[in-house]
């Protein structure tokens, strides 16, 4: 059992997160690509977490939530509201650790995903799909089974767990890195990302990224506040959430640029990775991506780390 | 230069290819996947030449060929007629020799693939779309400037380039492969793959996968002589080809079986490769995999190499 964080995170903290989570992670590669790198005129290292397990990053910040349960908390399981990639990263942290996991899914959830959750033997509990019932559905399956609720980021443990994956890169980029681009939803990723660089590699700047239409976090750095997305309206369906209270804490005082981006260039972004890499990524991986190639003057010459964050995408659904 | 091949390869020119062609190649990854390795109750071991320069293994056998050319015949250039991944390599081979690159291609072609052939500062000509067609222009443009025309596949060169993604795929394996299956289509890597394992690997079965509507190879081992395909109604597009002299001679020494399989088995496993692998492969990879499934009790707790030969594809078309 993994010591449990009041605070943000310190540097120990993320050393023993990320030593404690391995047996539920992948290291996941990194990889470069001379005709991207060309496009932007700067050296691009795109750190693939499509690669990790359940096929997302989200299965550190899972791996690292559930590994601070004490016996006693875990026998009552875990739970969560999701209908994407923490759902899985729940699921699959729950069946490592052989304890229940119940997951509140809208009722319209992919059933590709609803499919991938019940294959890691997790039980599925049916909502409608508004914020207030997926809450409503989730308080009332934890008020009933005692189970530990895990929230997707804002959370410190779960923090701690996604910085495992800019320390990776850090270690695995042949020469420190000016900058380091996570794209941006509820903050998470970008916490973890920013406490990461500041802790082991103070000399790189991290700058989110966000498509324009839910630039909550943009917003958020200019008037020091929370804000809320009044639109949805982007192809880049996992960055649609605005931060909570944690992430807002780390965003607002480690990361000083958000970086927005056009829908089109989000696709044109996608399409470029997978046809030059010939790598799957949903559509909020491109996005860092898409910021490197949109201010590519800012970037000239330098070493640039991007996150991609995840590779489960509907084939049949694709935005080209 | 390399020295000429004058015969089926042995292996001390397979090594000195391998060698040789070093700085025009990648040595691409070897990837595993548990959720496929469970469907077919096998260790499957995926070559990745869809991340090979080019996009495709097609690069080792043009790379190998360019550079048996001494250099007066080097000064007068490459050509070949093509369509696909072997214009490519041809093209790209010649930037990186300096030398001049003739391409024949169907008017017809995709201008992706148009557009990356001229990227590498190759001259197009084209032609109508037949064959017969195909074959006068390049005799034409050969006789007119007196350029080296690389074989796509019956060429002991060009074998001799293949063989090198089987030898490093015997490396990168932890443990000896039971099997290695690549797809056939003219046979040229088909050929390098049961060379490499014959002489590097010699408990290692190759077999070959073929697709139902283009069985050449699969009646030409049961006649006993080179047969024609009369339909070509495939998916597997890079697979319509014909064995020619010297792919037929050492297959039907080498390899003693051809699996085959139908349409519907390649999408399913082109679909799975690409959701459970995260990477983009083209339909003709996907035929092994899809032999693993289908003759599954052939490979029940056994080693197997599978080559997935490369990864352009046009995204517009996908056929799923």
């Amino acid at each position: 059992m993994l010591p449990k964080i009041a605070s943000v995170p310190t540097r120990q903290e993320l050393l023993d997160t990320q030593i404690a989570i391995q047996p539920l992670i992948h290291r996941t590669p990194v990889l470069r690509c001379t005709a991207l790198e060309e496009m932007v005129g700067a050296e691009l290292y795109f750190k693939c977490e499509n690669f990790q397990k359940v096929g997302a990053f989200k299965m550190r910040g899972g791996a690292s939530a559930a590994l601070r349960l004490n016996t006693n908390e875990m026998a009552k399981g875990l739970a969560t509201h999701s209908s994407g990639n923490h759902a899985q990263a729940v699921a699959r942290a729950a069946q490592y650790l052989e304890v229940p996991a119940y997951i509140v899914m809208p009722e319209d959830a992919p059933k590709v995903k609803v499919k991938a959750v019940k294959g890691y033997g997790a039980e599925i509990f049916y909502c409608v799909n508004t914020p207030e019932d997926r809450l409503a559905a989730l308080e009332k399956l934890v008020a009933k089974t005692g189970a530990h609720f895990i929230h997707p980021f804002d959370d410190w443990h779960v923090i701690a767990g996604q910085a495992s994956c800019a320390m990776e890169l850090i270690e695995q980029a042949e020469a420190p890195l000016d900058y380091v681009i996570p794209p941006v939803g509820g903050g998470g990723l970008t916490s973890g990302t920013a406490l990461a660089c500041h802790y082991f590699s103070p000399a790189t700047k991290v700058w989110g990224a966000e498509p324009e239409n839910v630039d909550d976090a943009y917003r958020a750095l200019k008037s020091g506040k929370i804000e809320i997305n009044l639109d949805n309206r982007t192809v880049a369906d996992g960055l649609r959430t605005n931060l909570g209270d944690r992430t807002f804490q780390i965003i607002s005082q480690h990361v000083p640029r958000i970086l927005l981006v056009s829908e089109s260039e989000i696709i044109t972004a996608m399409r470029l990775i997978w046809e030059r890499m010939k790598i799957v990524i949903e559509p909020s991986c491109a996005v860092p991506f898409a910021a490197a190639l949109r201010y590519r003057e800012e970037f000239a010459g330098k070493k640039v780390g991007l996150i991609l964050t995840g590779g489960n995408v509907d084939l049949g659904k694709l935005p080209f």
